[in-house]
């Protein structure tokens, strides 16, 4: 398996699709990544699908709250998209808000957001 | 690590990011998603990222050929994106030549080529 996750690039957003439990190399290779993206690609938004995930801990939690502070000291924007319903319900019940984390329920609504955010920067 | 490889959706897109080596049975759970889902999305497209991968053996070759076929009996047509250029060396020199299998450089331009295509259908 490689150590690194692919980030795809739909326009101006970034796309990660994570799709199994992420160990701490492959996380700090990640932020890396998608910092060293959003500035070559000029990238505003990006997109993290959780949705092939049955459970998210702290460790998860803390990834997910690290990648939207990079994203947005570097002006882009993220929204994780695809959380199952189980998911949320183990998230409040362990305490985790996911402080700064912008949802949505799946990959459409998500740029649907970020399209939103962008456009109502332009104006 | 779920069994399912998460199938995300653009509009009339679906999109499947393979990350690693994949199993068996995990191939048959996806052409199987991959389908139901073409069904219930009434998708025209699907779009397989492979840029993960460092190795393209004959199995994941008849993986890409099985689910583009699959894909085309329910009039949905299937880009490969994100090939890597040692992978592209491999295959030629094993003699797999994807027969029937489009591909496209990355995701926007894989998406760019399924747009093209259902606007002539449109014609």
């Amino acid at each position: 398996m490689s150590e690194r996750i692919p980030i795809l690039r739909i326009g101006e957003t970034l796309l990660v699709s994570v799709q199994f439990d992420l160990e701490d190399q492959m996380v700090l290779n990640l932020q890396e990544d998608l910092a060293q993206q959003i500035v070559d690609k000029s990238a505003r938004g990006v997109i993290i699908d959780i949705s092939a995930l049955e459970i998210v801990d702290s460790f998860v939690g803390r990834m997910l709250a690290a990648v939207a502070a990079i994203s947005r000291v570097l002006d882009a924007r993220t929204v994780v998209v695809g959380m199952r319903p189980a998911v949320a319900i183990t998230l409040v019940e362990l305490g985790l808000s996911l402080g700064g984390v912008d949802t949505a329920l799946d990959l459409e609504k998500g740029l649907a957001k970020l399209r939103q955010s962008t456009d109502s920067a332009l104006r």
